[in-house]
């Protein structure tokens, strides 16, 4: 099988890298870029010495026809227009930006403000949760890799909304990444110096991902909704534990809780209900696919805490995206990911 | 001016010794301690070389009677039996733990799981949060120091209760503390290899103190309420930022909010209102005595987010204790404590 | 093949099961332990849910004879009990404590301040440096594997000293470690708060991996010499940096340095030349076997100096072990192993 | 007292501002750019939100006439033009770049491949090693402050050479600073995502800093050598240990070393000799202008392991300016710098 990667220089694309490098049945990856042509891969990235040792290609429609999936890692606004003449042509296409996945293209245009899409693509393609979306995900030409944050808290609360437990009027998200998930370029809130030792909160109440949630709510929970959401920087590289708030259907229990998430991921791997809270954190997912989620109902307020963790970079990004292509593919879905945590 | 700590080796305790060295007021500081009487205070904390290189004293009333303030930076449990026979017969008593925070007894014994301190001298105690109790600290011969978290988010969401500009039947707290937090005494949790790079949630809605914040606003805005209060463990040393949600009445602007928090805060020196979220974070307060505060409605939701952010050792502790002192004494807020934050 | 751990606990012994669970010929692996007999492992090591839910086992020699493999990863002065009457009766012995390094057995009562394995045995063992060392670990029923130092420091300077490139009798080594190094169990010194943002050095002119060193180079570079050898604590979890310094013989050049260096390594997958010093770093190894190096003269002092760079816990640890297994196996040395750093 | 500082954005001018703000003889500190003309400091740097929201002001010789002391606190390359119009024109000048550190100027165009500052001024100047210098620095009109590395450097080799204990023929010098160092602009190295985590070595055998110890030691200890120095980023923001090792001259003990930085030191405030390594670490000097020192004789090698360690942005820039401006103005040493370190 052979793979091309767009934006391989962004953190997502090395993240792909690291993973196809394992995958059986991955012969060959190419790594294709709009600006540094030529470049040999490892002199820019010295991690990748003696593993990539090839130069960056062109991208380029013919060349690309061959392959059998194309992921692309770019930022939001460059796959709108780069993959339109890709759909179809012959490689599964994965995108990992933002550009597909609002179905609403007004939505994208006043949260990303940017120009959406074509339309026609957009409808064609299928939004990549793989856990709630596998069906679908079997047999589309483009994939809409969703979002870290989306995955963190979809695969939380998503259960507990669609089973009716908790009332999603009132959710409150609560979420925290690592800083990779601010991409690679340097910046002055990025910058070392001024990062370390520093936790904040930014894009209060205007983040991208809130119309992507809520129209995951619609769309696998049945439920229209406006939710709060908010996002933080952890000064750590990577991770997201995302901590949700909603008030219970009277009468609802714990074990109902509970019970509702071991029941709907028993038999997906990278999910893993926690019962200990000491057992949550975002080390217990480090380099891995796994998603882990906790819940705890309040019962001083009736209200429940959910928690979701994710290695934002993996089951937030190029995980999540390469477990796509396994079930587009019809391989097991752990196959090049079912790698361990590293904890430490 | 002569100075006792009891509990100095604590990050409470070397917090206090940090600023009274620089307080003006201050001619001595003496170090007491329960079990390491002797140790050269220096040879414990090199920081402190040449600074601190006398021997840590024996706890015992009749020394302590000749000091003008006695700081006490225990674990809780411990000065609900050594701070009795210490009131009235001298120094001023400032308790950095939660022994003497709660009125209620029964709710101490709850949520702390130890026996409470003596109804008689909890009632006298005072709570020390200074922008909002300063009347009854003057005159106070016991202050019960208020806590980290609540210190972060009584200041910052006190004033919108008040004035009844936001709903407090559904105040969501989020929280996120810096290690620090934990203490100085080694565990599995704060051990650096599995602490570095691992964001987690901890003590799930059993925060002891909740009751401490849900006390302070029935004090200080009178209004019952039960709140949902989690905490987070940031992979950094110092700082809490905590996050809040609530819907806000009917009509409520934008504006009002930060009105009312400039207004409540106009002659308040260590509580800056900050109207640039890019301007809040933990790092813009490190090492010194201020709280920044910050509010935005959501007009999508009508929910406000409320942030406050502190340095937990020194405004969530060692800084408002001196604080206290002050006004106490009737001396200037700031004497001692008119510090830079470090930022980087 | 069945595998057994020894030591599972610490975090050798985590990433040992981190790499055998992709090593292709391992089909089982089991985890032995002194004290936590019947602990389900993943209810101690949550990220290990799902993936190692079994219970540690108690350590029996009759059990023991029937794996293929036992690795021990157990502090100092436990494997020169534990393993005698393992050798020979059954699984190949992978040591990675320090007990069965030194042939001097003075030098370990000296150095370690612990009484010696058996004589015979230590004889017997076959030190794992496994690229200069690969025939005697073919036939080794019991390897020693490297201390994490020595393994930085000796693949970075055997070469030049061997080719007499370097005058290895002021060798001067100054060693960074991250903080994983110090083991798993907690203390003041790897408190997170106390570890964070410090820089220290330690056990000055002391480290028991000085005469590993000096054994190594008199071994395979047939030299005998005593160096200086210091060793810090960076405040990182992974990863050491080896400075070391010698003055170059006569006339010796900047490209004859490099070019010892490439031609002792061309065929050796893990150990990798590196001509870009910003290319040098512990992120670009992390989580891998890698061993990067770099050698630069400088020609004002006619010094050279020559820097290694490896994860501690893999190649320094648990990967150079798992590489001579394969060795030993008669595997490809890479197999199980073949894993790309995480950079970020 | 009237105090201008240029070049203030950057970390030595913010650390100007922290300290400078307590100094009881300073009424006034005025900031000023080059190119940011207008801009209100606070709305820049959030941590001085109430403390300095007064705007930055143009460089203008005339305005600057007025002031008593002149901080210049730039990029290199800057200072040699601005600082020469400014000599003798009133206000004491301390320089805190290396424009006016090399008295041959040949030196500093090989070593920072930039144009000298005029001859007669860099003559003018005096090299700021407050302990080394005193006599000079209190008539100086123009200072040019040391570098960070040469500073723990010296105050820890100096003594030891001067007194021709240690032989300086062979000195070769291991330096490791947190990133601070590095400055406030953001690049790919200090990323956060690419620096956390990571320990790297940069600069090798090239350092600007080398010419500048090279002097020292021959201004201070009358020996002219070439000595081997490399600079390592450690992952943390403040603080620098430097590690120096030399062999000692026959019959010299470990006691002689100590005795000699005991005696040398014995009335200087700020350099602290520590006899117990495991109080020697970058966070018990953290915010303060101390440099403690510390020495080991290896009795198996005769080589003396020597390390320094300070706060690169205080006792390394801002704290020894502010030490140098006290010693110029006949003020007591400690004046506005007397703090404790924050140790966590």
């Amino acid at each position: 099988m052979k793979v091309g990667i767009i934006g391989a220089t962004g953190y997502g694309g090395l993240e792909l890298i690291r993973f196809l490098h394992n995958h059986p049945e991955v012969e060959k990856i190419e790594l294709f870029t709009s600006s540094e042509e030529g470049t040999i891969f490892s002199s820019k990235f010295g991690h990748l010495l003696t593993i990539h040792d090839t130069p960056l290609q062109k991208i380029e429609a013919e060349s690309l026809a061959g392959f059998d999936v194309v992921f692309t890692s770019t930022p939001s606004g460059v796959t709108s227009k780069l993959l339109p003449p890709l759909v179809d042509i012959g490689p599964k296409l994965i995108d990992l930006s933002g550009d597909y996945r609002l179905k609403d293209l007004g939505a994208y245009e006043k949260w990303y403000a940017k120009a959406p899409a074509p339309e026609s693509i957009v409808k064609k393609s299928v939004y990549g949760l793989t856990e709630w979306n596998e069906e679908n995900i079997k047999s589309a030409s483009l994939i809409a890799n969703p979002g870290c944050y989306p995955t963190a808290v979809l695969l939380s609360v998503l259960p507990l909304i669609k089973e009716r437990l908790i009332d999603p009027e009132y959710l409150v998200v609560d979420a925290k990444s690592g800083v990779s998930g601010a991409g690679n370029k340097p910046s002055q809130i990025t910058h070392y110096s001024e990062m370390n030792e520093n936790f904040s909160i930014y894009k209060v109440n205007k983040h991208q991902h809130i119309p992507e949630i809520e129209q995951a709510i619609a769309m696998f929970a049945d439920f229209e909704t406006t939710i709060t959401f908010n996002t933080h920087l952890v000064p750590m590289t990577r991770g997201i534990l995302a901590t949700s708030y909603a008030p219970v259907f009277p009468g609802v229990t714990n074990k109902q809780l509970n019970d509702c998430l071991l029941e709907t991921y028993k038999s997906h791997p990278f999910v893993r209900v926690v019962q200990d809270v000491s057992s949550i954190g975002t080390n217990r997912v480090k380099g891995s696919n796994y998603c882990d989620i906790f819940v705890q109902l309040d019962e001083r307020t009736n209200r429940a805490t959910i928690v979701g963790v994710i290695d934002n970079l993996v089951k937030g990004a190029a995980g999540q995206a390469i477990q796509n292509m396994n079930v587009q593919l019809d391989l097991p879905q752990k196959l090049g990911l079912d790698v361990v945590p590293l904890f430490i």
